[in-house]
């Protein structure tokens, strides 16, 4: 495997396009992902009750499996509209399809951004015509733009998986993402497309993108609430005519570590992008009981609000991490825990090492944090990623609607 | 049931003092509460696996069911101190029953501040000796300053019951607290104690107690953070020599209306003055399909970031209202959702009202917020209390420790 340019542009057979259509005033805020040829699709979504118009859209159309096209609006999320929201989801799908003369059934469709307010369904309209006629195939930097929403940076990345194909490169896969806040556990916080020119059947992509996301995007909390349009959807459209990928082959293989490469990089990137974030944290469980323990227990340390500030002051604050573990509704021992920050043992059986704060608040200081929690009570691991609190991030959402 | 003055010390026989013993660098830090008589004693404690020396030795002697006086430190929470910890507030306890030459399994202990340091038990030593000669019948305004941490306001409240005894005066309940940050629900919250000189049975008092507390302090949060350390004790010395109060009489109904009034006051009282909080919020549920729902839901909301930020910044983001009720894991219908703020309908069966947001946001500039969100699914209700996010929030928590 190996870091590619181009993002989801990458491999065959996909262009893309961005562009401001007036949703925004004056950032780009309309996405176009064109796959030349109908692709075999996946989609995991947000488990919020409360889906956006675009979700429900996309579960429905994905029961055939396929799409060729993504148009993707930001800066309205098109949720908690009622039916005119449902309707002007499916009028940006059917539109769209028109514009580029394809099936209208293979057209899906996403949005972020503000919840509760119409869409500007005639400026989208407006936007589609325009951006149906300049896909390219070094599009994808202009996408990922594009849906961006409180981001502060673009996410995009592409890889060569190593796997050959019946053309002269290998297997690549590519991908965009948007999350910056409102972005929780459970498949519920971010847009993410991935494109690849990989020949697989549905079961495969849809179980491949299923692991992938359970490890990164799943594990990803910026600030614990869970968005009603979180979406990830990965389109296939086989034009690396490589011979179908079955599971359990050294090529199903390398197309799942490839897919965990591009979904763990895109979770960091996220978490380092956090709404008002200064440094991006990781929380290593060892020791649990079981995998959902070693999960709950990673994300309840990542969702504290006191662990996140403490981060954000540089505070080797171990009671609030001990404390959040406690409350997490998880077994563990609770004089048996064993903490270090980057590697520096600060916390054994429950007790303070003596560690020198001095050094550990310097520790503190560096831009990547990884704190890792021992339960002692198993043998299962996970991961989960995040990033400190800061007064940035209340100042940018006590200001974000008005 | 009549508001009085005198806070804990206001019943029948209760003496109270604070002082400054040296844990803290300068404010008051060492508080005592002073039965003259054994008193039928009940307490609440935290629902945290992580929990402080003094939650387990008071959880202890507390199957006695009685109790004479309470030692409470601030600014140490001897939690996660391990054995040391445990000997210190044992050793609280004793020291203190011998200073007031009274039962050493009659002295309850408890502490709050930062985690994981041990307790400067010599100094503290020190401060009981000089307590226990301080105790007086208007000590309680002393005590209620010397239990705060971060909180910026005393917290004291009494009420006369109404209730005859037979003194000249009716029963009377008293009660002191703390809490500002790492306010969570399930008794995980603050620290409570109230006094009261009512004749009443253990189990009498437990159940009004339990009451009292699900629909106050178990409906608190700050920051979603449950503490190791949180406690609520009540002691009833009986010296109002009232006829013991039972169950369904008159009697009792009484009781337990002053009771949550009291913890009510208090849970208001915490909320308003949650660490950065410029405003004091109630989130009302309504038409859930049960109880638990109506709790489930109303803390979903009341531990929202989204929602306390947007409401710091005077933000009608009803979206985010919406969104964190359907990540709420209860039943809910997503299009049947009405929402109102101080009466002011915003929503309607989930979708706007169009409402004018420039007089919106002028109601949310007052400083007590009522959110009213009716499920319309069920006939029950619940209120949870919280505050807004602020800048200063998080300006508190990264840097209380260092």
């Amino acid at each position: 495997m190996k870091i590619i340019k181009d993002g989801i542009t990458a491999p065959l057979g996909f262009r893309a396009a961005g562009l401001h259509c007036g949703i925004k005033s004056s950032k780009n805020d309309l996405a176009l992902i064109f796959s030349n040829k109908s692709a075999v699709t996946a989609g995991l979504f947000t488990t919020n009750q409360v889906k956006s118009a675009h979700v429900l859209l996309d579960i429905a159309k994905l029961r055939r499996k396929e799409s060729q096209a993504i148009i993707i609006n930001s800066g309205n999320a098109n949720a908690c509209n009622g039916a005119a929201g449902r309707d002007n989801a499916l009028e940006m799908s059917e539109y769209t399809a028109k514009c580029l003369d394809i099936d209208k059934q293979d057209v899906l469709v996403a949005s972020t951004g503000i919840i509760g307010v119409p869409l500007p369904i005639n400026k989208i309209k407006k936007g589609i015509k325009n951006i149906s006629s300049k896909l390219a195939v070094d599009g994808s930097r202009d996408a990922a733009e594009a849906i961006l929403t409180t981001d502060t940076t673009i996410k995009e990345v592409a890889v060569d998986t190593g796997i050959k194909g019946r053309t002269k490169d290998n297997i690549k896969i590519g991908a965009i993402a948007k999350g910056s806040g409102m972005i929780a556990p459970n498949m519920a916080t971010l847009l993410v497309f991935i494109t690849t020119d990989a020949c697989i059947e549905y079961e495969q992509l849809h179980g491949a993108l299923r692991e992938a996301v359970n490890n990164s995007f799943n594990m990803l909390t910026v600030d614990g609430d869970m968005s009603p349009n979180d979406t990830v959807i990965i389109m296939a459209n086989g034009l690396a005519r490589n011979k179908r990928i079955k599971f359990n082959t050294p090529e199903y293989k390398k197309f799942t570590d490839a897919l965990n490469y591009i979904c763990t990089y895109l979770t960091k990137k996220i978490a380092d992008d956090g709404e008002g974030a200064t440094k991006l944290v990781e929380i290593q469980i060892k020791g649990a009981r079981n995998i959902k323990d070693a999960r709950r227990a990673a994300k309840a340390v990542a969702n504290s609000n006191l662990v996140k500030t403490a981060l954000n002051g540089c505070d080797p604050n171990w009671g609030r991490i001990l404390s959040s573990l406690g409350a997490a509704r998880i077994k563990i021992k609770p004089g048996k825990i064993d903490i270090a920050i980057n590697s520096e043992p600060i916390v054994h059986n429950s007790i303070s090492t003596n560690f020198s704060q001095k050094r550990l608040h310097n520790i503190l200081k560096e831009k990547e944090i990884t704190i890792t929690i021992n339960l002692n009570i198993g043998g299962h691991s996970s991961t989960a990623y995040t990033c400190d609190m800061s007064e940035e991030y209340v100042k940018i959402n006590a200001h974000y609607h008005t």
